[in-house]
């Protein structure tokens, strides 16, 4: 049986407040997904059995989030040629900068999708994700339109005390 | 008639130098494209122009570079529905780290998929986007593997004096 | 009917507990103003529409604010020859960093004047327009200088419990 | 005699290189101009003396720039009610981020505009002075939004080895 | 009459949390000092006053703090030849990084001699002022030499929990 | 056959040039070592492969550098029990910055002993691990101590031109 | 009598909080350790006696902590061929940032295996340290595989209200 | 016999480019000083001779400059009472950020007043010196508000090629 098409890994439980905003947004999308914790350093076999099984499974895109020295989502596009999307999560002593920096500075040749540091990264990895089924999904393509569209919508005209 | 799959935009011609290895990547991979200068700041209509009607001319994935206090990304990004992945070049004083944070660090709602700071993001976000098109495309998706596997047998295992 | 000498913009109602010390600063030197929502990212159409149209509109200063990859200034001032001056808004992983690099290094020819990140920035900004519309209203040029008076008579000579 | 409306200050010899730029813009927009070197730091007479006068003797807007400690600008504001509009200029050891920050960071009261580091600054100070001067000058107002025009035009539509 | 040969001054009232620490540290070695706030920005009259006068007035050594662009420090080095030593005071946004880099990246001919950021630098520049009076104050450094006694004792051996 | 007890890996050739001083320094120390390179993100077979069997294989030490989002250490360190030591190799855009946040920030639980960026941290992984080395091995200690006695010996009393 | 092979030293009471959990680590792999408190700036007496004497009481590995201006681990490894590892505490202002620099970027010569700032590095100095011992100790080797074990056990595979 | 007045002191025959300002200055004031290499880390206990010894050999302030983790001048002003200022040399990877953060973030207790980066830094310990032996010393005192008249004196009016 095929895996759904967004898979949302994170290098510990701790990412999961960050990370539930992947599948909210994922869901608000009506995509499905999956959403499971591959802790590079404490388990990489999970991680290369994830990494390496992700494409055969029907796995068509990667959401990875860790904070840190995040080695997650890069290990994961080393092992996958599939799409792989950065999450930085916010660290407690540098903010979150040592994950961005970890996550988006990939080496030529091994490429990973950095979004924002934090909440504002993790919506957009999955927007970035309904963007790329989108292309091949007109249903899909129409939600997220409508998403966008009702997105610009609650952008109020005036500051509310203003109104 | 259709434009090719993917659209490379930059900011000025002087980020050419950088945003050149997109193209040959792009190249390698027989991934036909565009490649034109659009500068948020100075041709403002121009950017709306082109990302207002990217996907309307079959635009599949817009690849954009800029430095400084880069817009270009993260405005196309507000435009479009299509994914947008995001160069940061490096720039004269602060080394590309205000490219970097004026791209990755885009609020929820419009994602830009960033790559490291200078060359190798442009070659990764050349193969970020091989990778998206590969989910629908054998062909591709064969020549990726094939250009991963050489990229795997071209790193030598010893020190260069050392063999 | 002409807008007010002074527009004040912001990217989301976040930005208004920082840019509520701009509209604060314009009363008390009664200076007359506008504070709208234009999301560079959320609402491009309606940036855009802002920008062209303020100078007919008869505004001749804009204060924009925003955070993170913040845009707002710097494509304002693309679209428009109008002074406009920034305020990089505090954001949570980062404290305004992005936000003041994103405002702040504009290429040459498009200039955004930036003040400092938060609070202070915004009660500046406030400030840079009342001395640039000073230049042509000698009356806020003399409100503007009893500010500056009134405000160095409230600084204490001595720390309060030395008092 | 009155001096002319825009004057340039800069903290030593050494900003020169990146002030000209300042001074070149200016002249291309026709506007008249004197520079000088007034050193916070080393000649503080002629830092109150040059500040305290300004607005008597016809100046009508400041250009201010310097490095690393960068006090001049943030002083010439404490001592004048006239837009100052700062250039950090790039510095040996941080590369103008000590510049950027002394310059910035003004407390909430004295306002400083600041612009980017170093050329793409110098070139932007004066062009937001020539935005200012514009609001009262028709005539000058025409001949900025010429060098907008050019600008704009001047941005090559393609990669030079592509056209 | 002459005052006492050391003289704190801040930038504002909301460095005093800080400053006080000079102060309670000059109180235990039993050396004179007086407090006062000086804003190099919102009364430059006062700054200037102050620098200038204090060599002649008596004061020996000058212990400035403030925080974001701290000009104050380096302003009244440029003012006097007496001793400046800097206190970087904690800022908001940039948590006083930037205090730091604008009071201790004075250029060549006008030193400050600059402590750490927040209460450990405040602490530190009462210290310094010590051992400079005390190298023509046989008694002082005797009471310098009790402080760093007792406070080399006051170091406990173990973590109080395990002893 | 057992392998030397130290083993180098670095990312990719270009890391030689640094790397190559954990070779003299060992060499100059009389400890055997053999390196290789290893990419984690272009062979990450190779990774596994070597990182799983290093213990078995009769490695002790692995001293690994790597550059950017520099994972090669802590995913060594994630698949080995025994000692790895990193060496954060300077980068081209952010100097090391990245390598050295990548390579240190590793998360509780799975150690990388991190040595200063680029060539002093080079020589101190070979010096790091002699000392660990020299734990059951008097002859080494020796060695060591020697090593130790002539770098202070080495060290002048004065500047050069003023001997 | 001999002491037992770990030393944790720390600079100062209020690392404790941060070294408690090297102690922990220590405990649980059952490795005998004494804990002091060694300030390199206030008692550089105590510094250099248990830094010249570490070797000859049996100490083999060294474990230092410090925050701010941290020159323990530095100067314990100036003083001592022993192994030093170093956990750079997290200090006010600078989040340990300063920590991080102080300790890590020792010249070639003398070199500090340095980890991560805050907790994350006080837990990974000891297991370091264990898998130093391990090298010549079989039985802490198993005790050492056994907790990466447990410790691998222990990630969950599923964010727990998934689950 | 007594020393001179003034120490420089430096961690390494490679800081002398910069510390030879120091004493460049010092000479031109006429006060005598000693130059001597002590390296903290590869000499401590040329360290220690130096700092214990210090104020009984007649040395009334010490100057040290040192770069990376820059140990030296914090460890002297901890084993002696005596003014120390230091001068934070530019390293090669960070630039002297580094450098600085070390020398400058002292705990409270033992103060190092510290100079901006390189060569300003150099220039202006040796003014700082003098600015202290100028309070008992009023030929020195007239030597150096000569010599600030001078540097006053140096600045010109106006930019070399406006003249």
């Amino acid at each position: 049986m095929l895996k759904p098409p967004v898979a949302i890994v994170m290098g510990s439980q701790s990412d999961w407040p960050t990370m539930r905003l992947v599948a909210e947004t994922l869901e608000a999308l009506e995509i499905e997904y999956e959403a499971r914790i591959v802790s590079a350093h404490r388990t990489p076999e999970r991680l290369v059995d994830f990494a390496m099984n992700a494409r055969a499974e029907g796995i068509k895109i990667i959401i990875a989030g860790a904070g840190g020295a995040a080695h997650l989502p890069g290990m994961i596009a080393a092992m996958t040629p599939l799409p792989v999307f950065g999450v930085p999560v916010r660290s407690k002593a540098l903010n979150g900068l040592d994950s961005l920096y970890s996550i988006v500075q990939m080496p030529g040749g091994v490429p990973v999708g950095t979004l924002a540091i934090g909440e504002p990264g993790a919506i957009n990895a999955a927007l970035l994700a309904a963007s790329v089924l989108a292309l091949n999904d007109e249903e899909l393509a129409d939600r997220l339109d409508a998403h966008r569209e009702r997105q610009a919508q609650a952008v109020p005209q005036f500051p509310s005390d203003l109104e």
